[in-house]
């Protein structure tokens, strides 16, 4: 059994393909931690939304949760909806030690790795 | 006269502070580009909108706009939206070749630099 679990908080959106670089993230993600239990959990419109996810990994036993918002600014869902959310699971679940992180966003390499792209994306660059 | 710009486009939010990590992204990319004009502009919630950051780079001159959706996944924001407003541009600024990049979300190197921070987001990991 595999007690302790990241989530990768997403937003959720209704086009089906727009969930693809979150799974990927989530593959890449797994692959570097064997002995966590990686997933997806969505904010709305897509399944499963994070209380549903945080469910199914309690009925499993999992001590631990770290929590990943996958956002790129830290807006009202990561600043207001987000907290809200996990004081309840905490509530619901004291047996849980959760965290959360700061928005991926905000994380200075990834913002570097975000400039390497946008530089890219300058046609006839020299 | 800098007759070619950069917008990196984004969704905009409520919270003031949200657009920080885009005003470094944009200041890390004008960095490396320093005979682009850089900018940001919002779908919605904050200023300037992209159709009007597009009339004022129009009136500076600019020939060359190259588009970058700062957006994690390709939803209807990307999808729908914006190119509906890059039509309605390249039919009213005839004189300016437009270029439209792929989601930022979606680039492999934004992908591992993500993934790495995830794993440096999981508490006691050995």
């Amino acid at each position: 059994m595999i007690a302790r679990a990241m989530i990768l908080f997403a937003h959720g959106a209704r086009a089906p393909g727009w969930a693809a670089p979150f799974e990927r993230l989530r593959t890449l993600t797994q692959a570097r931690l064997p002995d966590v239990d990686v997933s997806l959990a969505f904010l709305e419109l897509m399944s499963p939304r994070l209380p549903e996810r945080v469910d199914q990994l309690a009925a499993e036993g999992v001590v631990e949760v770290a929590l990943v918002p996958v956002f790129l600014g830290q807006g009202g869902h990561v600043l207001r909806d987000l907290p809200v959310m996990v004081d309840e699971l905490k509530a619901k679940y004291p047996q849980i030690a959760f965290t959360v992180a700061t928005a991926v966003g905000e994380a200075p390499d990834v913002l570097n790795a975000m400039a390497d792209y946008c530089v890219g994306a300058m046609p006839s660059n020299p």
